[in-house]
């Protein structure tokens, strides 16, 4: 690797802080986001697509109608990611949960049915009348802040 | 399903148009994007993880150091996503591109050059040497708007 792919320290480039999120403080940033990203395996490949969604206790929920996240994501192991950026301070965060996800149905686990209670009004509008459900397994964040 | 998974439809809530992004406007808007979410798969699970990224012609490059994802996504296929949103009006758009990552080596295709004579100063400091690469196989996005 030659140098002239790291390129010359920009100017305004103060030391950044790089530094891992306890799991109650990556819950807390995952429960107030509104805006989160699914991820799931479809044709082989990681896709990614922004959702809005509802945490309860250890499930996250979607709402979908049919499609490519009903078609691939039930009964495999997904993504979820949140964050937030700030261009001019170059600072930010980002969660990422690893679950397994199912469709939630009438006759679903109990644990959902604090999930089934819950308002949600997709930004897409309103034809998304089943949902998604994301077991949580793991939960990891890191914080980029700037001296 | 029941009604109630549904809830009432928000007070505000002004019919939502979603159109699909010609693979131009996909492009224009993955250029001037400067944070990215690479997508791989990692113990069974996709994982999204932010990077600071350029574009140079079908390849997306992000410079990286020893780890997940280096470990993980090179000769894969992986996503890479970029999006933005506006909570206040509840609108936004996403690209999601498809594609097959590659560590950028000093014996790479010719078709690299131009990346690597591209500066990326990383927002997560200097110490990532090393470059990995996604030659672009699909590109797509979408917008939602609000009459």
């Amino acid at each position: 690797m030659t140098d002239d792919l790291d390129g010359p320290p920009a100017a305004d480039d103060a030391p950044a802080l790089v530094e891992d999120l306890a799991p109650g403080a990556c819950r807390r940033l995952l429960a107030a986001a509104s805006v989160g990203r699914l991820a799931f395996v479809e044709d082989g490949y990681p896709t990614v697509l922004p959702v809005n969604f509802v945490l309860a206790g250890d499930v996250i929920g979607i709402r979908t109608a049919a499609g490519a996240k009903l078609d691939n994501a039930p009964q495999t192991r997904v993504g979820f990611e949140v964050d937030e950026y700030d261009e001019a301070t170059r600072s930010g965060w980002s969660v990422l949960v690893r679950g397994v996800a199912h469709e939630v149905t009438d006759d679903a686990a109990p644990a959902y049915e604090e999930l089934r209670g819950q308002a949600l009004h997709p930004w897409a509008g309103d034809a998304k009348p089943r949902w998604l459900g994301i077991t949580i397994d793991q939960i990891t964040g890191r914080r980029i802040t700037r001296g």
